[in-house]
């Protein structure tokens, strides 16, 4: 059922091995639960540690015990975490986020280069070696940022590595730089999305589209069209209100044509009893066809 | 007939691939007719979506079943898109196009750099595992940049590592940057035009040369002659009226001497039905000698 | 015991290495005690030579004379010092120190960047080639500097090889550049820290952390929280009193939590027999689980 | 003869085939009539159509019909225009020029930078498998630039790879940018020539030296000496009259000391057979021994 | 006696090819005579054509002439020199200078950067194919320049690889840039020594330390302390009155404690006799343990 999102870059060899994949992290649904736990580098300590972030998400531990505790469809974070809690939690089904930048300059004040750090290869080999499940990789392109041209680079030749080694590649599509208007605006991330699947992704992670400052579904359509057979993935952005959270997913997949989402600070910024049941609501949304209510009822069991 | 189109650096053993493609796609006339499909990265969604442009373009399925259902040289994409669509459309003539930007950044405010996507021999191993039919690839060189140096080595290395796997090699030949006074001058496009047979390319896509800004099929002698054995196709451009669009084109090749043409927009912004009429109409006129009204016949049939 | 600190990417036959190098050079407490002796670069000779400075410390040898005499974890200086100096000394536990930079150019006049000089590969075969005791490689990485994604993916790459072959790796974060503040400030060192355990780092050096210019040992608690499995070392410094040097060691480690320091200044800067003593003190204080006084009785000795 | 011009790094099984070519192409004589054809990339189509340049010049082929029928010492041109003509044209003997650079961009914009497109090594196997009869390479250093070091880096290597292949290599020595003050200065000339020799080339093609913007022979005579082993090679410049060129040329070599040309424009810009019977009369002056009279007799028969 | 200076990066393989290199080119001292011969790219023809240079210094020759006949430790110049020369000169203990810039841009303007020109290993295989007598490689590292980790790094791996095969490196260690005071300063050039020791250099060249723009050979005692194992060479720099120079090598020698010198214009601003004669007497001063006046007698003979 899955075989419409196969790319002819998968090796014949490596098909049945990527379509299991993405059975396993979409629970056949072809909708990916991504938990984002990349911002111990993008955002250095900030989503980690302050008012209102409770003590239990202070240590990057909390991170793998969400992710081994809840249903998710991948945890994405730096290899080097990875690595480092990985003998502990060998089980967790691992995205590898390939490149990672601090927040420490500003993007007015210079253009952003991401750049990767560690080869496919490298992904592959550790996978063989370690026993670590892991089920791909994922990088962050910013569009017109005057690195543009080098990410476009990375990003492609990620993207197909992964597909030889029979992995998923997920992309993160920022438009970014001083010829951005309005990071919201959803022409821009429809054409965001575009560039994903002529970079072959499985899945492209973007801003989420709004009007006058505001979500409604029906914005994604055109970023949904454009992204053709690359599936979109809005993403979480700051915590908020767990309701409307898990409504505006759902409107998301069911009204906007998203394949899933990525979410960080609004799973891990909870004790860790509460991260694993907001994991648990979102998957519900993402991979079991549930609606807001049912969703709601996992949230609060 | 088409061996004085035989490069020196196609190797004996790959001689008769190479004819036989350049047979192929130009309908042992020497002529091409590219179905540009590139804009997804080069113009965001501006193509694709928007006024005047029908809901079939919204989908980049749409590029991969005009392809597919009507007479065309070849169709040049992103590597990506083409892994995407590849397992259901495996058998339109493909060209890779190797490069691509975003328009983001306006060119008054930088010197443009597109950068190679992947290798020339990953585009020969694809071809080979997946069964996808490459007929060869394509690269934009931005002369004027002050990255004109990277463009014009990649570019060399494409044209020939494509020659040494018996693949063609498209330039897109465009002069870019603040010391460029006209784009649509014929001297520059010769200039362009020039440069790309110094770099062994088997077509270069070029600008329309306008005098007070007027197309006038006389004004490609100079450059035709300046490219030699290298066949000059002329872009599409915006969508412009059909008969106008046909008209000009029959007289870029038997007035102008032109080898061909690169279309996209003229063909891709039009519902399905209408758009394969298109691609067969400029297909007849360059590569079956068919004459305008002929053309018109089969765009109105 | 130190299991809990092997990653994953060491392989299989290289984890009882990896874990005896770790016992060695921690005494087997998991906490080190690095001997930095990479300011000849980083400095020039400003540490060597001037007010204060003994007569024993112009001489490069005065490091290894220490080195080898003392307790120590590991000496920490660039290859090529290791390499004038190991077949004297073979036997002190080395830490390659892979990148280092003048201070010619100061911070504000330009973002600084530190690149590697030589390959983890390389320093793998002259471990193996010339019997000289290799323990681990070291790499700083400038936060927020321009060229932040050099070093990240540089650093990245280090902790990997580093792994691969069985040995340590340890960082030194430290951000810099014109959008950093506050070097001493404790959030943005939690946010260093845990760049450097997502990047897989054994151990991560940096700043001190300060409340009004003043350290306070409870500011380590953000710090090591973020940093996770990495353990946390905290730089030496200028040179200062002894007491204070070992009581706020003792402080960083017991009630910060900590796992070593980094110390140089404070140890070289000493005739050789006071700077044996001094490295003896810390050593037992860091590795020893001896409290101040009677680290204070060693240096007094 | 020609033995004391035979580098040291040309392997003992290469340097019969050196000195082969090195005798063929200056048919004994240790001088080189060197037909530059570059300048399709280097002037745009400036130098083949416009007013005084007659119609044969505006094809490329032009330039393959003189080289083959006029006598040359080499033809140089860039790999992709020998590669579209050379099955036509396999006997010319050519030198690759292995860079180029348009003339868009102003020297006084812009510090230029003009990389080297293909390897030596791609040359090397082309003329194997191609049997396209190719005696050497060259490359331009442009001295003074901000990218100097590039081009240096790149010169040494590629002479280095020619010798080690036995094949010639000429340099063409070009200071430029805004701390060039005159570029006909016969001081820097033969700094320029010195740099060469540095370098290892065969030959160097620089600027004729003026005093007071006229041209004596007797300012060539500290570029010949600085020179040394390196023979200097002026280069032809525009388009002049016949009989100052060729006389000047014959001043150059018996006076100044140099040990040939670089001569285009003066060849190219003409009907083709005048323009074999200028090849004809430079080749007569440079490779033959004849006087000014003798070659103006070929000019004119 | 020597073996006090064999680094732990040279393999065992080529410890004895090492040692006898070192006692060769330092005729069993310790102390190398550097003859500098790069100036033909350093400072284009200004050092070897003008007022009060002999005629004899206008061809690259007379280098190899001196070199060949006088007592020299080692002859430092560019690879492709040496291999014009090579041929007539193979027994010369050559220096290979791997890297070399032109003096047009001024310091002021811009940041230096003298790149690599080739591997060490070109240099090896060139050795063994050739057998030109090289005994070593040299680079120059502009501490201080934007580009100074590009240099390092290069430094690190030509020392490191020299090494691996058994070959001396000598290390040019200029600060530079706006942010160096005064060249001339005893504390920066200490700096740089110790600079070079890290680097693992066996040799570094260094200017003359002055105080109050005064050599005093009092000065070179941080110098050398800083530099330890690695030796200090101090330029030769303009040609100054004879007994004054080899008063002062001396007194840098037996009071500073250098451990040789490297001398260029010195030595070859002067016709063949006489400049062999300065290199005899320099080389009686250096590595023949004679004192001022019997180095005039040489010279005077």
């Amino acid at each position: 059922m899955l075989e419409k999102y196969l790319p002819a870059d998968v090796p014949a060899e490596k098909r049945k091995e990527f379509l299991n994949i993405l059975e396993e992290v979409t629970n056949s649904t072809g909708r990916l639960m991504l938990f984002a736990g990349d911002q111990k580098v993008e955002h250095l300590n900030n989503d980690f540690y302050g008012e209102g972030i409770p003590a239990d998400d202070h240590n990057p531990e909390h991170l793998f015990q969400i992710a081994s505790n809840a249903k998710i469809g991948v945890f994405a974070t730096q290899f080097g975490l990875i690595s480092r809690y990985g003998v502990d939690y060998p089980d967790i089904p691992y995205l590898v986020k390939l490149n990672s930048k601090t927040n420490i300059i500003p993007y007015e004040a210079k253009d952003p280069y991401s750049e990767q750090w560690l080869s496919v290869n490298d992904v592959v080999e550790f996978k063989k070696y370690s026993g670590v499940n892991i089920k791909g990789v994922g990088y962050t392109v910013y569009l017109g940022s005057e690195h543009e041209h080098s990410m476009l680079k990375e990003a492609a030749n990620i993207v197909h590595q992964a597909h030889k080694n029979g992995l998923l590649a997920v992309l993160w599509m920022y438009p970014k730089g001083k010829f951005i208007q309005d990071e919201h605006d959803k022409h821009l991330i429809a054409g965001a999305a575009g560039v994903a699947v002529c970079l072959g992704a499985d899945f492209a992670k973007v801003k989420v589209p709004y009007e006058n400052s505001q979500f409604k579904p029906e914005l994604l359509h055109e970023v949904v069209q454009a992204a053709g057979k690359c599936g979109v993935l809005c993403e979480g952005g700051k915590k908020i209100n767990e309701e409307e959270f898990l409504k505006e997913l759902y409107e998301q997949i069911h009204i906007g044509g998203t394949r899933g989402n990525g979410t960080g600070r609004n799973i891990h910024q909870r004790p860790l009893k509460e991260a694993i049941k907001m994991a648990n609501a979102i998957y519900a949304i993402t991979c079991e066809n549930k609606n807001t209510q049912e969703a709601l009822k996992i949230l609060n069991s």
